[in-house]
């Protein structure tokens, strides 16, 4: 069995001195020209051919210098069938480069279906295995169980979505359940769950929770609840979220820096002009330019 | 552009006279021997195909006999990029046949993914086209608009998960959001975005909502919150749940029935005889008794 998720992630942050991981979400308007082919429209499988191609340029782009990659679900669900063998490609591609892969796909159901959904994505031998999910715990806690249990048998990871970063993320996660925020009630609710997935060597969570960049006061409430759970922080960059922001419920690490999630970035690292033309050269060479400044910008704010 | 999903629904039940919907869970360890070939496992190719044939065999025993059919996501997202293309078919061949389609998937996002989810499964031409779609709103109110806009444009309708059937719903859904529990909150909020998605000729409203059968009581309060809103009821059969509860929030219609929503049925319909092996001809007349049984049972309790 591979090592716990936790310790995984943790260890090459630390080692690369950030924790910048680089969203994939091939939205077919931004593609930039020289990928492009056929009808550019959903259900095309030139279409899928040519997401294909820029999925594996970006990964080219990342290996090595980030510690992880957060691919989209829906982008290729939208691409069909087609969609969905390019989505296995491109996980089995991420994880032979060494990356680790953090599939963003929001699931969440009860009992046998979300055995499925482990069995899709988590546990050992999925047609499309990840090392970790995001996943939506409305449904209730005994959803998160088979999920959890996948992750275990296979050295995975889980990221509950508790602070979503757009602005409805009010409507129902700030609503006061007894004390406090729902958000807060469930992140108290998962904390009461133990230590799960916890990684031996950095002692960090696994069962990790989505936070968005756009509300720092409440991602250092989150962390006063779960004191060593992995963050998934979305929201940063395009979303317009600093990364202050998106490390403020990071805690200092053993080396003295900030440390305890993820932070994604999509759009500005896969997409960094849009809609100047560019040819290949140009693209890579702007896809550096946007991850040497993300990976500054972040190695900053940790410091 | 198709008429209103709930206009198509509504009149179809009124039709046949009962709310049954008959879900397609193709669990591998339940697909009867018959259907069976290959490792059955997940990413086997073959697997895909024996799935496809109990599907497609399914699908002969209810045309005509229910309005609806649910596919469910997870089972066909655990067999790989070959259950997309199975899924695929099976949805094209059920809407082909004059079947309603809601696919069971549980998506929910914010802004751009949500599109993109959108565009797989509700926008015209979708890859994944279905009459309608499940949804978790947890995220927030404005992660449902592109959805529901989709819905418009297509006649298609949008679920809303707002009370589960499993016992945990109660962790998150029962938690006293100001004056009343989280799900009562929710529908309250859905009430005030009005009359979406409504069928001009019955006026029920297409943007609906999950509510479990296993929760009679609670279906009712969330009818009186959303009067002319569709439910999708899970949880009647194979979890417990009687016909009487799966109606418990219907409301009389101009033929004096209870009407108002899709009472789900997966296990009980698909896989009637668990264990017992059956050939071809045996699983079908059992099918057919089942789905007998399920007809009369819910038409006694609307009558």
């Amino acid at each position: 069995m591979p090592a716990a998720f936790a310790d995984r992630f943790v260890r090459c942050a630390r080692r690369l001195g950030h924790p910048l991981c680089v969203g994939i979400d091939p939205h077919l308007t931004e593609i930039p020209r020289t990928f492009r082919s056929g009808a550019m429209e959903h259900g095309d499988p030139e279409t899928a051919a040519a997401v294909e191609r820029w999925c594996f340029a970006l990964l080219d782009r990342v290996t090595g210098r980030v510690a992880a990659v957060k691919p989209q679900s829906a982008c290729f669900e939208a691409l069909g069938p087609a969609g969905a063998a390019v989505l296995a490609r491109v996980l089995a591609e991420a994880r032979a480069r060494g990356l680790l892969v953090v599939l963003d796909a929001k699931r969440g159901d009860i009992g046998s279906t979300a055995e499925a959904y482990a069995a899709a994505y988590l546990r050992k031998g999925a047609p499309f295995a990840c090392d970790a999910l995001t996943v939506n715990a409305y449904l209730g806690l005994d959803t998160l169980e088979p999920f959890v249990a996948a992750a275990a048998e296979s050295g995975g990871g889980v990221f509950v979505v508790l602070r979503s970063s757009n602005p409805g993320a009010r409507d129902l996660q700030d609503l006061p359940a007894p004390s406090r925020p729902l958000y807060q009630g469930l992140a108290a609710a998962l904390a009461a769950k133990g230590p799960l997935l916890r990684g031996p060597e950095t002692e960090w969570s696994g069962l990790g929770v989505v936070v968005g960049a756009t509300w720092p006061e409440e991602s250092r409430h989150v962390r006063e609840l779960l004191p060593r759970s992995l963050f998934l922080v979305p929201g940063y960059g395009a979303q317009g979220a600093g990364a202050r922001d998106a490390v403020a419920g990071f805690v200092r690490g053993p080396d003295g820096r900030l440390e305890g999630g993820l932070v994604a970035s999509s759009r500005a690292i896969g997409f960094p002009e849009p809609g100047r033309e560019a040819d290949a050269a140009g693209w890579e060479r702007a896809v550096d330019r946007a991850l040497d400044a993300a990976i500054a910008d972040l190695t900053s704010a940790i410091g």
